[in-house]
């Protein structure tokens, strides 16, 4: 098998990394995928540089052994804490999804001193990383972010327009929609699927900037500077999680399937569970 | 040192289980405790029978290799699924929370043919632990459980009596309101943090009962029986988290004594991270 017809990694802590998946099969239909949600340790988002890091590396290797030829890093959380040692560890191209989201938000506002905001977990917001990121590509950017813990358990309930939702938004969001930014980037991966209530809540003239996207993007220009792209035409339509695309969690895969129809209207054609880690190989427990 | 005066072993998947803490350093004055908390991969209510076991076995021998006289199970979701693997791999006396907390349901309910609610997450649901252990303390009991997945996120945010909180209790409790059982059983360590927005959502009539604090009412009969008590009284007065209790957790000891802040009104003295598990021992992470 050659460099260009291996499948492209996908790493997230969770379920939330589908989004990614999708923004990714939507523009690359000649390409396969392999993603691991490591649903035994989810959520990310509150736990330490420490144990990210290792976590990180772990389902990075995982993937890597698997045979891929690009890693994408769809959790926020990890690409804010753990990309550098990530790209020590597998020593394969890897992006994340930080660097993508806060280019596009410069981008599409269009001014010369842009206000942009970030909502997105505890750890990412204290990592500063989408902050760092954005006065990269605009050094006047003023930046407001805000934590939103709740927004994830939402998301997974599946409670994208109930009244509760909303509410919980107004709270959250107050001093942001005060702030009015001219762009929001939706700094984790679940936040997307609450992007109605988001918008509402900080009104119409704030654009929202998913990152998953933003990074879906970025790698389609990636691998044609590499040459990475797969020259074999796919027969057929592809569809959503269909059996090209191998999918693996670290437990409980049939809540995994069931949150996956939520999130894409369909549940992964190939789909395993794997034993849990001890040491240096996803492998079945001693017992 | 002598067996009795060993300290007690609390186990729970993260912070939830300070409110048992609370509840047995209440009642046993003379008692020292050592508690872990696996916050590097809490929570568990949403994983894994095989997931729920491995983990509670690796935090239980943690414990017992620190020297204890008794191990309580605090959390749930750990008790519903693993006490049998945990009492087989420790060999220590092990008290989980779902017989005490089923037995006080029905004490408490004075009825022959009671109704008895159980909320709780959906593992500890799904396990029909709670309706197994209130059937056997008494074989009429008509049982109701739910799911409340949100209450775990919304106690850890410290929204203890927002408008939202009464909106999703008032959601998830919709059909027990009906039900109107004799007594609710609050199944998660977290809930009794929720008392009363649950209580007022039910109504004054539903006795609630925290399987913590039967929990702690056994464990003071258990040490009796088995004659383990400490015969030697502790000088002056004790407090909560003072530096007799020793409290360790797999991950971020800083967001777990700002949790066991708002829960206890105090944090501990005594507070160790844990580095990684990796085989057989916590240890320090190989980098």
């Amino acid at each position: 098998m050659t460099q260009n017809s291996l499948p492209i990694g996908i790493f997230d802590s969770g379920v939330g990394g589908l989004t990614v998946y999708r923004a990714l099969h939507d523009r690359l239909p000649n390409e396969r995928f392999v993603y691991i949600g490591d649903t035994a340790r989810v959520p990310y988002g509150t736990k330490s540089l420490a144990t990210v890091e290792r976590y990180a590396i772990e389902n990075s290797l995982f993937l890597k052994r698997k045979g891929i030829k690009l890693l994408v890093v769809a959790c926020n959380t990890a690409s804010a804490l753990a990309l550098p040692r990530i790209r020590e560890a597998t020593g394969i191209d890897v992006v994340g999804v930080i660097g993508p989201g806060g280019r596009k938000a410069i981008e599409i506002t269009k001014c010369e001193n842009p206000k942009v905001g970030v909502i997105a977990t505890e750890a990412t917001v204290s990592s500063q990383a989408y902050a760092v990121a954005i006065n990269r590509a605009c050094e006047n950017a003023v930046i407001m972010q805000t934590a939103c813990p709740l927004f994830v358990p939402l998301a997974e309930e599946g409670w994208t327009h109930e009244a509760e939702t909303y509410s919980i938004a107004a709270k959250y969001l107050e001093e942001m929609r005060e702030f009015q930014p001219n762009a929001l980037v939706l700094g984790c991966t679940h936040y997307p699927i609450l992007r109605e209530v988001i918008q509402e809540t900080v009104g119409p003239d704030v654009k929202l900037v998913d990152s998953g996207e933003a990074t879906a993007d970025e790698v389609v220009e990636l691998l044609k500077k590499r040459g990475l792209e797969n020259p074999h035409e796919v027969a057929g339509d592809r569809e959503l999680c269909d059996d090209l695309d191998h999918f693996y969690v670290t437990d409980a895969a049939e809540r995994f399937a069931r949150v996956a129809e939520r999130f894409l209207g369909a549940s992964p054609a190939r789909l395993k569970a794997l034993e849990l880690y001890s040491g240096d190989e996803w492998q079945k427990p001693d017992r």
